[in-house]
């Protein structure tokens, strides 16, 4: 699992300084989490594959969050997309996106599907062979979803050695063993899987938390996952204007991954009234070690 | 008047190509034509001034002439406009930038007029104490006009010289002499106008002719102007796509730029396929001579 950042700043795009979006790589996979204006530029930018997306999901229907969108879908068509693509969203993008659609004569040529959010509560809204995705509800000054994406246990692993002392195991076999299943002689012995299998490497999670209020409830929904971005759009010295847009400071920020015992912290959406970033580093790091700063083009190992 | 190119590529942006963009540099207003994904982003990279814009001309609802301009609208919120923004567009893009701002709960602080197109004819869209705009009826795949900018005719020059030479002549008599008025003194006697002022510098034209398929029936309207930019969004070579996508090759824009006896041509709205945009001079320069290629971040005098 890898994170790569396409845009972590509030508001506007500027020429090195894109609005939210970035990219969770998973088995070869992209998905998208948020998309502002100027994302598919990004993508271009840091040679992602348009065609390794196949799921977006979109926080909240404010435009430095989903502007990018319409754009991307576009291109999509005149590429020649085939795959379909999944789009998870508050109620009403749909009808942002189809309207444009329509009055542009925009002719979709490959499946598009909406999956409208508008639960308050977490819900399971993705799952795959490789991993789930469930919404963390945050709260901002419109209705808003996190989104947590955990990794599924992978198959444990043959140990070769092991299997090649006994002859009767042949190939067919491993699929179960793989499983975690014995294997079973024709006279009915057994042979326990811990002697021919390996644990499977430990699984990842990641949760992506913008935009919100300082939101201590979403703490046991998160707890412990390997890395948290969440946002940071403002500094402790202006905390109340933090909580009169309903966003957080990184003080706040670093608060909610000690409190949840995450492994590692990420901070993003900021706020342009702030000339030096690392100022958010230095302020979480008084409560909360392991922490860094999104920036353009950057990537995270989870 | 001076024309800024912001994007002047088809379909997608990439890190150094946008699509449809441009300013018009009249009298210290910027008038903004088109409004492709990422336009924002080129009027911060080459230091336009947001406030100067107040006029906003779309020609035609494909995505890649108006992407961008939602987020621009957002982006003046952001920064205190006050001053009114008057958009020029067809149909239907009032509807698609209102639905936003409906379901994203903005709430645009300044005033917003849309002047909403949809005749087949020429029309005066626009006269203010220095220029008039009116549309271009072009022929593409939706209704998409053009748009003819001209200045008025600018005062009469004071001839400094000659005026010192009547001391009965005073300050307060400059606002007539300037209009062109003879002065006439308190004892009905007449000083003529040509002989205290020079004539005024020369007025400018400008059209913006994109997107269409050549469409010869548009030279009456632009005949003998100082500027022309023609979309070219192929070569010749490829001809029978520019006829199916109703796009016009480079050949064909001088061909109008020919007839219609325009000073200079600039060409845009290249498509992607094309690694060397010099081959659209080469391929223009067969029909006519004072060519050259909008590129971004380009400024041409017009």
């Amino acid at each position: 699992m890898k994170l790569h950042i396409l845009g972590c700043h509030s508001a506007t795009p500027r020429s090195t300084v894109f609005p939210s979006s970035q990219l969770l790589e998973i088995n070869n996979e992209l998905l998208l989490i948020d998309a502002g204006e100027g994302m598919q530029i990004q993508l271009r930018k840091y040679k992602h594959k348009f065609n390794k997306i196949q799921h977006i999901f979109i926080s909240h229907l404010h435009g430095d969050h989903f502007y990018g969108l319409v754009g991307f879908l576009s291109s999509l068509r005149l590429i020649g997309r085939e795959k379909s693509i999944h789009i998870y969203a508050p109620v009403g993008l749909k009808e942002i996106i189809e309207l444009q659609f329509i009055l542009t004569k925009t002719d979709i040529n490959y499946p598009l599907f909406f999956h409208e959010l508008s639960s308050l509560e977490s819900e399971l809204i993705l799952e795959t062979d490789k991993y789930t995705v469930k919404t963390i509800p945050l709260e901002h000054r419109v209705y808003t979803n996190g989104y947590l994406i955990r990794e599924k246990t992978a198959l444990r692993k043959l140990n070769i050695d092991a299997v090649k002392q006994y002859p009767e195991i042949e190939t067919w076999a491993y699929h179960n063993l793989k499983r975690g299943k014995d294997f079973v002689r024709e006279d009915g012995s057994i042979i326990p899987n811990e002697t021919l299998t390996l644990p499977p490497p430990p699984t990842k999670s990641y949760a992506y938390c913008s935009d919100t209020i300082y939101k201590p409830d979403i703490i046991p929904l998160i707890k412990g996952i390997d890395m948290l971005y969440h946002e940071a759009t403002f500094l402790e010295m202006h905390k109340d204007l933090a909580v009169k847009t309903k966003h957080s400071t990184a003080k706040q920020a670093a608060q909610i991954a000690k409190d949840a015992g995450v492994k590692f912290l990420v901070l993003g959406h900021f706020s342009s009234r702030y000339p030096d970033e690392t100022q958010f580093i230095k302020e979480a790091k008084e409560i909360f070690e392991n922490v860094d700063i999104a920036e353009e083009g950057r990537s995270f190992e989870v």
